[in-house]
């Protein structure tokens, strides 16, 4: 570097924040570490402060003269520490920290209103959505997000391995794929613009490109109702692939992330699963049942009638769920065959029976997590899909030219990553499980 | 499974889609791959039909009465091949495909307007944005696309590696974050909503809670000016770490993980470099400079002078990389100690001098490619701060919320996807780099 004025910036180690595990090697040596104080306890002659790092917490012994930080700090400040690893049998992890120096670097400017060193937040769901800037910072909440990211990463990971490319398709689109008035609109320069309710188009169009993608990202439905399952944006786990020869091609892929999903929040988030009690499914195989068919042998079985025969009530995707537990040793159970008046306008009719479609979906647990299938992948049967479903196909010539460029036979499927979460952790409101959710009463923090 | 109509479904993999890589092993071996036809060459008794796989292109060998497939396929349609692996020094990758049976499973509906096979696509930006869902086909234009990818596992991996964790914030938000006029708003069940401009403030949000997180997601800017270097809607690489002593912890991170992309898209993606001709920057330490600094000696060293004290304009970016490249032996620089004048009113201030700030800028080849900076932590400092702007801190009540609950000290940066790779090619307009970009003309395809 020639000019006295230019630093060199290098990737030499940042100071490492550690973890509870990372001490366990480090028995009598100094470190220095960071996080927030979770809880003190002050004996008089020796303090023990609790840390919470960034995904465990740490013990620290404060004893003689380092006592006096206690003057200083409280519950909810961020502090540096620095001391020598000791080894202690009670102490989280087999070790704790002999404090030599603790500095505290933030604070909160008034007392906190909730207390984030209990075990247990125990306060209900719309107080923990109004604070969440501040319940977050519990560790149970915590957990459940650092869960998610395990999904997240276990969803990247099996797809990359299965040669699907991942993309970023737009979210201010032209039209929507889903239909119907759920769809937030804005001004877009002078403009009508939508926000996108599904990458499907751009998965779509992106599978003569590389044959296979997947995207993660934000959806946005504009549904005007309020329930527990459903939020107005969320982020969509998204596949598409080209060259299947049936539904069942997709249905396979999603069996195989989803065992990958297990084994990886085994292997990488065991603490989390241990905190939050999460009782992982066990998958083999996941069974698949007709529409028509687990629509019959539910009412059966459990003496129900249910009105709605081109779709699925609640309820009936709870009895649903319970006769594939009980019956089928499955917490998972497709859903095949839906009728097409149900479907959307780009799903491939069933070539023995054209009112049913090579659509499914899979419920897990008592809720549809997935929407599958087979999409249209010919011009002229697209085009009388369309008209068949009281469209304008003139409305679509964008989404047309796919299918006017060809396109070889393709399918996928989304799931709603917070509802996957919920289930698997076993709540049963999907906000639980939202990072900040989104809904009709709801726009911050 | 105790129901006849309960059909197991398995992960047992999918027919392979085999890249000519696969193929190097495999001579001997009957094989089945799938692709589009890129190109047909007809010797009249032999034929070689080249097919884009996923990635790559493989070469088959048509003979005997499998020439009958020629009168039903041509360039552009997609095929199955089953056949069996022979060596051929002149074929890519020293291998082919001796065909056995190719089965037609898609097409375009009417001649293409393009030629896909042709080595450059030759057409104009606006006509190949204009037929994005054909010209995406095109063996270059699907590499830019699959070495993004490249450059987003990449963060997404060396993020991971550092204990950062991933989130997902959401995109509709009460207020922007970065100010002004240019963002996009909706109506939201009858109230005022608008798209993200960055995930700045959720980002910040999350560091009292996991220490260290990134995020990989649009971001909406309503910019009315139509540049080479602007979109409407882009792929933000975001980052924020907690515990920081200063800014420079921040921008050794982003050094980190500069090097780890070009190792990785060494490794991962070493055809689509080639293909591209890429020359990927050689990084060991990327220097930094003052703002007021380098503005000095770029105006000195190349005579000229320029109007905005406070900020940078174009022409002076490209001298600041051009010195930088001549003079310090990098393709990047870091401009450091922006003036808060220019900054958003969460930058934090020097403590040396309060008219500049912990904030910087990282120019790569003539361009600003990231913001970043330390971010102010205190309460009290940042409601004086929003004042010292002429905001009003109660439309920040959300925000402060951060600083009332209390934060460490932290700080982080945002990398813009499209321009990033734009510069990484050598192109010199974002939209060549975005899949579908979004701009004051453009919302389709």
């Amino acid at each position: 570097m020639e000019n006295p004025k230019a630093i060199p910036v290098t990737a030499s180690d940042l100071q490492p924040v550690l973890e509870v595990d990372d001490l366990k090697g480090k028995v009598g040596e100094e470190i220095e570490t960071a996080g927030a104080i979770h809880a003190i306890r002050n004996l008089s002659n020796v303090a023990f402060l609790v840390i919470r790092t960034f995904r465990d917490r740490i013990q620290t012994v404060l004893e003689g003269e380092r006592l006096e930080i206690l003057k200083e700090i409280q519950e909810g400040d961020f502090i540096k520490v620095r001391g020598k690893v000791v080894a202690n049998n009670v102490a989280r992890g087999g070790v704790e920290i002999l404090a030599e120096k603790v500095t505290k670097v933030g604070g909160p400017k008034e007392p906190l209103t909730m207390k984030l060193g209990k075990k247990k937040l125990d306060i209900p769901l719309d107080a923990k959505l109004d604070e969440r800037i501040l319940s977050l910072r519990h560790l149970d909440e915590r957990a459940i997000f650092k869960l998610q990211e395990g999904v997240v990463r276990a969803f990247a990971e099996h797809f990359s391995g299965r040669r699907f490319t991942e993309i970023h398709s737009p979210k201010l689109v032209e039209a929507g794929a889903e239909g119907g008035t759920n769809i937030f609109q804005l001004d877009y320069f002078g403009r009508k613009a939508f926000l996108a309710q599904s990458p499907q188009f751009y998965k779509q169009f992106m599978v003569p490109v590389f044959g296979r993608v997947f995207e993660i990202g934000p959806v946005f439905r504009a549904e005007k109702h309020s329930t527990s399952r459903h939020i107005n944006e969320y982020t969509s786990l998204d596949c598409e692939m080209g060259y299947i020869e049936s539904f069942r091609d997709v249905m396979r892929e999603e069996v195989g992330f989803i065992r990958h999903l297990i084994i990886k929040l085994q292997k990488d988030y065991a603490q989390e699963l241990e905190a939050l009690k999460v009782q992982l499914p066990k998958v083999e195989a996941i069974p698949s049942v007709r529409f028509d068919d687990i629509k019959n042998i539910v009412a059966d079985k459990y003496k129900r009638k249910f009105r709605d025969t081109y779709d699925m009530e609640p309820e009936e995707e709870r009895l649903i769920s319970k006769y594939a537990a009980d019956e089928l040793g499955s917490d998972f159970v497709f859903v095949t065959n839906y009728p097409w008046k149900k479907r959307p306008f780009y799903t491939m009719r069933s070539a023995d029976n054209p009112e049913y479609t090579e659509g499914f979906d899979l419920l897990f647990r008592g809720i549809e997590i997935t929407t599958g299938g087979q999409r249209i992948h010919d011009y002229d049967v697209q085009v009388q899909s369309m008209i068949d479903k009281g469209l304008d196909p003139s409305q679509f010539g964008e989404y047309l030219k796919l299918h006017k460029y060809g396109t070889p036979p393709h399918g996928g499927f989304a799931i709603g990553l917070e509802r996957l979460t919920m289930k698997l952790l076993g709540r049963d409101n999907v906000r639980e499980t939202t990072l900040f959710p989104r809904d009709i009463n709801r726009l911050t923090p």
